[in-house]
């Protein structure tokens, strides 16, 4: 603190890790408990408890003590076995990067692609099934981050289960910001953490695990143990009385229980208004503002990010430099495919605020025309506010 | 909060998780920055500045996002190759430990195994690489934590580097707390954490890399990439002008930032001192509770940890149950092949300090009696205070 | 921090500013919400009632934005009106210096004085409202911090209030540490503060108020308006709908939040048991280092605070200087006329559980034994120690 | 936390409390020392050394334990003495109010008072000195909060030095906010407080003293001593020798550390530039809306508190409401006599940046909108962005 000749941020709006609540980085304050004393295996088992109601969930949910893509991967390495035919749905960077972790394992994988501003269509997976039968696992991202997109995992995941196969869900930026549980979409395997949408810290991963998903891993002879690759390591360390594989991440387990209590004590359905209303808002401002949204389709833009198209002749490093040295407002770029022709805009946790909306288009008005782009930022702010004052009728 | 029926301890002398500084918990409660944000990534170029500075080391830290154990699980990933043969230096259950991940990697292991109430002899090292020439990589654990014991880690690095190997130490719970540097030991990599003697939390890795571990790290054809097993992923990550591979535990290293400065503050000679002094006290007073010390000789018991032998008759968990009940105090019994032969007093951050002997002795000497095991307290009270005293002057 | 060249201590076992739980240091931290937002006075109504629910009292506990003293001066400023005769009972420093501030405000004070080692005789009471039946109000200090001893306020207030004057008490140091409350001694004005047994920061005080009191301070043409001396200027901002005539300290408020949580929680007969064994037990460990109670008897001791007379030919400053430098531990001296006539050791909040009463006793003694008194510090804890064994039978 | 019905603020922009730096709620969370103790009268003397330098005041800034006007009140208290005349400088509600504070004490009273959207004119008090010479204390009011304006306080300063009389200024409200030091103004109490532009919490206060005011006080026979109300009780207690006269508020005292580092940290002239950019663009965005300003004229306004009248026909409750439920955005009302004529948006501390003016101009206009009052949000935005795209340029 002090030293840094950078200023910090006034408002992040970025796309995750984003700004906790406040209750949850006091959480993470709280005391370090030693992981083999009685009331933190107390503690531990409760806040998996928490997290198992959020997730409306029956099984005990999992808890890795890495970022999510670490629980991601570690899924792959477990799930996956040297059998198993993979479909996996590419919308976007993060689904496409998914098959690269699921080549490590499978024996074949079939993949869809569409376009990173389109969806997945149902009727392709049904296709797929027909096609190859012995598909055994399907993965698919909920919202594919770098492009603000969803995909529609209730249809999907129906499909999977009918055909028997099991469903790998990453929804680790939309859950906690909108209607998606793994039981309404039949994940097996459901990912999430609570940096994103849940206001918290990104250094944990959550999981939602069905039986079925715990059979497989119990029968992949590869499937790794000793490992943090290894999710069977950690099946029945949620039960006080059983020890831990490895050391559990005191503090960010310290801050998911923040994290879930103000969650409850917001209500679900509240706080998922909120991301919803903040994003619808956001993205009429942005059109009002004279630019594209990334989303083929609005039906398909995601609550939680909104992703604007970059405009010709502008830089997206510039127009980020931009908004963050003139308003001191963090927005994030696209990654990988995706970078360079898109901005993004978070819509999550304690930002996922209609005002918010108004403070991004203002940013990121402001930001372009410092660049010389032509925008009515005016225009943006009655556009987003027109949708806030809707709301409230 | 407040649900947990189970009291929470009133002091924690455990061999880790530790109680974490004040100041540190604090630092966990710094805003969560986006990790894209140019004032996060002149940060997190500091603070392995300062970590570096910490390690004396000469090439930038390296942070791995995940607790120790997770560090050197990918350490052996990243460094052991399919042609290396390993020397394994077990001289207890973390030593051992290592083996099994070697094996997952190296094509041949040569271990040295001692008591898990030894230390490794460095003339052992000498004879291994007379029979071995092959030997490519060695593996030691500094402070083997299960049993409170140390080796003698500048030796043996004099030994493996004069022979042109690598080798790789597990500082985890000495670094912080004693004299032991990377430069020092020749160690090609050097794991440690700040959830020990730091008196940080857990959720995160520091390493010192040589140059030579990159360069067999770049040569090894089966080192991990794109994965949370992958070291190479992370060599540039310090630099704030270089991406993060995956999303950094952001809190994790808001509380590193602490946790070196309140180090430097302090200064680390002061800082070893009083470790030093609190486990030679500790000692005192348990011998003069009657009680056997588990290392062979006290000139290996860690000035970090005192490991105990259960008295013949008693269970180790009744121990520490009644040390936890009657007293609030919080010790640590022993893990895999030490379970139940030992209790573990850990002397680390901020109990690192005289006075906290004296309450390790009395709990402990309170729990032991209270269970029908005749020991003079007040002895070994005084023993303890005898060293404490002695300092002083 | 950082630039302090005197380390910081690493006990506080100090008579009050104690060391506060750590759940309370994160309630401070909260959010400084504007004092006029719905949000805060809904939140001030609640913190009251909780106020009002731990005193057990029948109104609207009163919160004054200051320290205690604050609190007493301005119940003596608000109260004492100039036809008023006081009764006050000086049994040590504190009830003393009542007397000090009554006489800016009555018209005539009788004042009942023993010894600072001893305690008010109800009888002496009931002899003095013969003498003068014109007595209005009647102050008595229950626990009289820098004397360490006790007055029967219960019984003293059902004197008073059989003679139909109004009573004021000083509960600072008791309440929250032992079974007092305002309707039980028959208190009008009852003053205590989260800063000591509650084990909360010093800045604020709570106050039970009678319906009496508030009468009588409505009569006192005198009385103090729009003055930090006017207990009526705060009498209804409690109520979410009434503003505050000043600024509340919002952090204090934050802070007595948590306090009031924790207490409630833990449960306050449970708080009070641990206050009360750690006092017994460490009387009876500085009673076997050869050491006097201050307290005539001990059944005048408060279980909140050890007063121990400073042996012949030894200085208090230079006993709390060694047991500082030695351990690390702070010890409180005396005050005003018992200031280097004894040392106290406080059992508030977080440190009120029998170990630290082995601490207060191992740093005593070894303070002591620096000097060259002689003393068993063994003996010491042993004595400590069989106190709290017998209360776990 | 958690039962209270009504939502938390999204954004508070009120005139104080303001909602606090991050730093400085974690620096409230620092342990509660022991103010006897020998590392907290040291920590004390240098948080007074830090605000003495923050001041530039060439004698030991004074901290009374209580919110600023408690500070009023006490400089009031001790420096009128029964001989004094004052003239008192009334451009608002707190420059009149101190009038009734200084009726309790002085021996006569001047006043001029102008309309509470004005300013003191110089000439004014220079008359004053003419018609009465034996004026001896002079009192103004920098920041009159409850008006948003500002009095020339260094013009006004140099007249009463120039008469030899002893100048009182209340600075609670623009220091830290912009360039208004006791020196510059010729103070001989300057009082202030962190819980305004200094973004910290409300409950302790700062003040400047001149060895002149010292003087006065303790030539005042009135002077209160033994009181929360005399500042004599505190002269000497910034000096790590000197015991305190009561307990000071160890956490406000903490949370002041942190304040004066952050406040160093950034830069003063920085700090003062951002309240003024953010003030400046925040009443373009008002005029734009249709609004008028409280203030006769612009250059009377305060960069820390913006004042802007309540259109004809609407009611200020009302429009604060709609703010707070419409955007989660909290501004002030007026008080006593402005109250129901002006809204108050505070730009103080962490909301002392330019893009918060777009927030306030947003949530107003929207408030108003709401109300039936015809306004163009979005020519209030561009207004404001007008004048920060200036200030970048």
């Amino acid at each position: 603190m002090g030293q840094n000749a950078i200023k910090e941020p006034v408002i992040t709006l970025s796309a995750g890790p984003v700004a906790a609540y406040q209750q949850v980085l006091l959480g993470m304050a709280r005391p370090v408990h030693y992981d083999f004393d009685p009331y933190f295996q107390a503690f531990y088992e409760q806040v998996v408890g928490k997290v198992t109601r959020a997730l409306r969930a029956p099984q005990p949910a999992l808890l890795m003590h890495a970022e999510p893509a670490v629980g991601l991967e570690a899924a792959a390495a477990s799930l996956i076995g040297p059998d198993d035919v993979v479909l996996n749905l590419a919308s976007g960077v993060y689904g496409k990067g998914f098959g690269y972790w699921s080549a490590r394992y499978h024996k074949d994988m079939v993949e869809i692609e569409v376009p990173y501003n389109e969806a997945i269509d149902p009727q392709q997976v049904k296709d797929a099934f027909k096609r190859r039968p012995d598909i055994r696992v399907v993965s698919v991202v909920h919202h594919d981050t770098p492009s603000g997109t969803l995909n529609p995992v209730n249809e999907i995941g129906k499909i999977v289960r009918d055909n028997d196969a099991l469903l790998l869900v990453d929804a680790v930026s939309s859950f906690g910001g909108m209607d998606v549980h793994p039981e309404d979409c039949c994940a097996d395997i459901f990912v999430t953490g609570p940096g994103k949408c849940l206001g918290g810290a990104p250094g944990i991963t959550i999981m939602a695990m069905s039986e079925r998903a715990w059979a497989h891993i119990a029968d992949n002879p590869k499937a790794p143990k000793a490992s943090i690759l290894s999710l069977g390591d950690w099946k029945d360390a949620w039960h006080r009385d059983k020890p831990f594989p490895f050391t559990p991440s005191v503090a960010e387990v310290n801050g998911l229980d923040a994290v879930m209590d103000l969650y409850f004590a917001e209500g679900p359905e509240t706080v998922w208004r909120r991301h919803g209303l903040t994003a619808k808002a956001c993205r009429a401002g942005v059109k009002a503002l004279g630019l594209s949204l990334w989303a083929a389709r609005e039906e398909i833009a995601s609550p939680t990010t909104t992703a604007v198209r970059v405009p010709a002749g502008l830089r997206d490093d510039d127009i980020l430099a931009a908004a963050r040295s003139g308003f001191g407002v963090v927005l994030s770029a696209g990654r990988s495919e995706t970078k360079g022709k898109l901005l993004r805009i978070g819509h999550m946790g304690p930002v996922a605020e209609p005002i918010y909306a108004v403070v991004a288009v203002t940013a990121l008005g402001g930001a372009l025309r410092k660049l010389g782009f032509k925008c009515d930022v005016g225009a943006g702010v009655e556009a987003a506010m027109s949708v806030i004052a809707a709301a409230q009728n």
